[in-house]
């Protein structure tokens, strides 16, 4: 798919099919975002890929949170979640996080997939629930949640909303 | 150029050629990078298309400091600058501004131009020179600034440099 039109086209997408996305493609996924830029090229973010089903429904339960009022099910059905994070020592750390996020899902959208940033990605890693999940993986410390790049086969054709006035101001 | 190969292929180019780039390709440009997601879809960044010499140097200046150590000229020579901020009462909005930087440089890119994020348009809109700019665009108080990306022709064809080890984490 045409870089430009991949941009324009690009929908988040909240409902997916319960099928699994070959590894294959989530690999092509993530090599796009880590080739995202970053301050001083310090490449500070990491991705966690999550297609167990155990951890990915723990995911969706952490952000959930204990609020009974909130959707059963924050990431929207879809098997496979890309979690973002990013070393907090590194200065830039929370505008870089951001940049491989977009390439995430600009990927996922190329290859035909549906993706959607899904925020709480701070708040779930700094429950003792999720600093288990990190420290498992021997990370310790220094990382936040920037964001939770959910994946998977769209179930809905969601519109492309407009977007809003006023946003651009030429100094020419 | 293909989304997925426009990702793995972008660098941050840092020395131009002092032509200035088309206003049909900056439209360009400018459209994919408003075309990024942002939370609840508020769409809180904004962006200043700057092509004007003058507005441009003063924005270097702005960005150097006073520190008379800091290289001349911060913005390599590029003569355009699309400097993104975004609505600081909006909570997502240091999230959903760097989404837009990186629209905007991976378009650069797609079109055969070279771009860069620069740092720095946090400070440079806290000192009174660039809240006077806002100010005449009738941009008043709650924008902060979240980067500059310089765009113009490369005069440079740099490496593109590897991607660190140990950043992804498989969890299946």
């Amino acid at each position: 798919m045409d870089a430009i039109q991949c941009m324009l086209t690009r929908k988040s997408v909240k409902k997916y099919k319960p099928d699994m996305v070959p590894k294959e493609l989530l690999e092509q996924i993530i090599e796009a975002g880590l080739n995202a830029p970053s301050g001083l090229n310090k490449q500070s973010p990491i991705i966690l890929a999550v297609t167990d089903r155990q951890v990915r429904d723990e995911l969706s339960k952490l952000n959930a949170g204990k609020d009974p009022f909130f959707r059963s099910d924050p990431f929207y059905g879809a098997p496979v979640v890309l979690v973002v994070l990013a070393d907090k020592s590194v200065p830039t750390y929370l505008y870089d996080g951001p940049l491989v996020m977009e390439n995430l899902q600009l990927a996922a959208h190329a290859l035909g997939l549906g993706a959607c940033w899904i925020h709480r990605a701070k708040e779930t890693f700094e429950q003792p629930e999720g600093k288990a999940i990190l420290e498992k993986l021997g990370l310790q410390g220094e990382y936040e949640g920037i964001g939770n790049c959910i994946v998977g086969y769209a179930d809905i054709d969601p519109e492309k909303k407009p977007r809003k006035e006023n946003r651009v101001f030429w100094i020419e």
